[in-house]
């Protein structure tokens, strides 16, 4: 029986590379570069000339093996081919390069939703039978998982919590090109632009105006400095993201929505605001839904990658 | 093996009755009033005695029969007891009791999600391995369907598309006590509502001002006929729709979005609208999904809730 398999979270400057126990134990874990030159050719033989060494390393017979998870910053399709527009993919042949070099079964998604089956695994979601994870970062990245499975969608674009509309009013575009996007509002990008906005249309006075950097952290910085512009600034921030919570969960309704990325190391701050807002745009029968954190950072993606395999 | 199973739509004033084969066929279907008298308590033994007596006319044997499927205009908890303001139950036993009373198993569920299986299994989205049937009445209700399967949620709450946050502006309550919600707009109420105020805005001409009743069909009747004014309110109806139907298809990237209740009776009028807005919203990756129409109309709940036997 399989006792080992590798979870990969392929981004766009790095490779997390991992090698698992099934029983859950990250017994390993290191990094490649992500060679995006010559349309992301390369990047199937780097990782599975890693993985070889790694095999080669501990030298177990190849049947101990389970095979090889893998999240893409994008789709994989049902042929196994991934498209990720970061990379220069389209329809690049992935999982069937990824076993035809190292002999082991491959399973491939999208990485957000890779993550969030980490999060069910051995996260934040730990012991829940559902779950949303929403990542803050510079955009807006999601992930549900129902029943212990995630929710890919018909064209990969399930948990795409970034682009749900929120803005009716708003002018300005959306990377997706759309207007009035979440991610225009609830993400880094998002909160460094309410933040000048803010500070433009007041003489008042706060911190940020002397702040050598007006970014999300700056903004939470001063939260916690207790400046009460960057809280109203906070405050505008959590209400949109609270309208895109409830959404979700007027729609899926999950036993726990978690908060992850960059701007959630903003913590109790972040999250009384997030709360006090979801009870007033959530249905009446899931305003109770907890709001917690994400706890396993920058390695949700292995986990998710390699648990994806035990489905 | 069994051949035969009831499907048991429970609506606040009549409860519509259906015994099926299991090879799918209707073979017959019937009325009975819905008893809100005594905080409905004799329901349960209302329907299990009209099953019993068409038990009897058939004479079958028990065991020819899979059970009852019942949908319910509201929530089934997971000990098979309900709740349905409208028909004054607060965890009411249900299942129990008309397991108890006819012998047979029983299933239950929200009404609007038994109305989605019955589109998924012999209606509009037949073939479809998952959909998600929005319908257009005084409210809004919605049902989703992935791998067969209602995605009921956690509290309920599954598929509560009417109570998605569309409008950060609203300042008028929703029945549900949030602002802003899709069903404040995208309802045959909402219809009426945007018209009402369209109409008040202006003084240009409009058939619809000497209409005998301002609701819905007026405003689609003179969409039909070519009313300037009549048009306008429906692009801004069929907007606010578009914008819920891109955010369920962010979130859950249905392989086709159907359209049901009153309202879908504008047939293409409201499709053309809402397909123009749609792609306007959605994530580029399911601008192409199918929008279409429920075509079971008031038996999408029957089928549904027997077929919620054969899961």
């Amino acid at each position: 029986m399989a006792k080992y398999g590798f979870g990969v979270d392929l981004g766009g400057t790095t490779v997390k590379m991992s090698l698992f126990g099934t029983d859950g134990e990250l017994i390993e874990k290191w990094f490649i570069d992500t060679d995006t030159s010559n349309g992301g050719r390369n990047i199937p033989g780097d990782i599975a000339r890693s993985i070889l060494a790694d095999m080669k390393k501990y030298s177990f017979p190849a049947s101990d093996y389970i095979g090889i998870g893998i999240g893409v910053p994008g789709q994989v399709h049902a042929d196994g081919s991934a498209s990720a527009v970061n990379l220069g993919w389209d329809h690049t042949p992935l999982l069937s390069e990824l076993t035809a070099l190292t002999g082991l079964p491959a399973k491939g998604g999208n990485d957000a939703n890779m993550a969030a089956l980490g999060e069910y695994w051995m996260g934040g979601g730990k012991g829940y039978g559902s779950l949303v994870l929403v990542t803050l970062g510079t955009g807006v990245g999601g992930g549900i998982i129902v029943d212990g499975r995630c929710l890919d969608g018909a064209h990969g674009a399930g948990g795409e919590i970034g682009h749900i509309p929120v803005e009716p009013s708003e002018t300005r575009r959306c990377s997706c090109g759309s207007t009035g996007c979440l991610e225009q509002y609830a993400s880094a990008t998002g909160n460094a632009r309410i933040a000048a906005e803010l500070l433009a249309s007041t003489d008042r006075p706060s911190t940020l105006r002397s702040a050598p950097k007006l970014d999300a952290r700056a903004c939470w910085d001063a939260v916690a400095a207790g400046d009460g512009l960057a809280m109203e600034i906070a405050d505008i921030f959590c209400d949109y993201l609270a309208r895109g919570l409830a959404a979700v969960a007027n729609i899926v309704d999950p036993e726990i929505i978690l908060l992850g990325g960059g701007v959630s190391r903003a913590g109790d701050a972040l999250l009384d605001r997030v709360r006090r807002s979801f009870v007033k745009y959530a249905f009446p029968a899931c305003r109770s839904t907890p709001i917690g954190l994400a706890t396993l950072s920058n390695d949700a993606g292995i986990y998710g990658a390699f648990r994806s395999l035990l489905v």
